[in-house]
């Protein structure tokens, strides 16, 4: 699958306010074993963006892969990625009601609709 | 510039719950003249996301280009770009203060900090 014609993946949630520093310093070098699941899942061209008056974090990523819903829950088998997301979880607020963490049945972050896309020429 | 070493944006701003449905048909079939002066400035890879509970559009896009700041001004310039402006402004609030619209020296929507990004094999 080419890049462009990837699934595009928009999410959100909240970061506490309190955790912002440890939030910002512990992505600036995410663990290798982590990276390496997102890769192994199809995950890439990913970016976290936040939003400090509205205590808001952006995800944006595209999945190369042909089935989005298995690659999921094959990562949140992962160890590393368990061992990753029982440190960042508990920094963040889930928008979904009844979400209980990342992996879990109720999805932690939010998934948002596409109201556009252009692709364009590099 | 290759794609993966673009300059990578993300934005923020509210779309008034009023003009839901008018901003996603229109963006559902943007006008040509805007999509190729968004090409000749070197801007592509452009998703827009909305979450309806914050009335929030989230834009993400690369810029691969050598001149970010030349390149916006430029395209403020472009007579097509300022009728679609016209139109799509004034479904939008921006949380800038002082923000008078696109391509006015208040950036009208809002650019956020990255505080993780991960390119990853395609």
């Amino acid at each position: 699958m080419s890049l462009s014609s990837a699934k595009r993946i928009c999410q959100i949630i909240e970061l506490k306010p309190s955790a912002v520093d440890e939030y910002t310093k512990i992505h600036a070098a995410v663990w290798p074993g982590v990276l390496a699941a997102l890769e192994r899942h199809h995950i890439l061209d990913y970016s976290i963006h936040h939003y400090p008056p509205l205590n808001l974090l952006i995800a944006n990523f595209k999945y190369t892969g042909d089935d989005y819903a298995g690659d999921m829950k094959a990562l949140a088998t992962d160890e590393e990625t368990q061992r990753w997301w029982r440190i960042t979880d508990p920094m963040q607020e889930s928008f979904n009601e009844g979400a209980q963490g990342s992996g879990k049945d109720v999805p932690w972050w939010t998934d948002l609709d596409e109201v556009f896309r252009f692709d364009g020429q590099p």
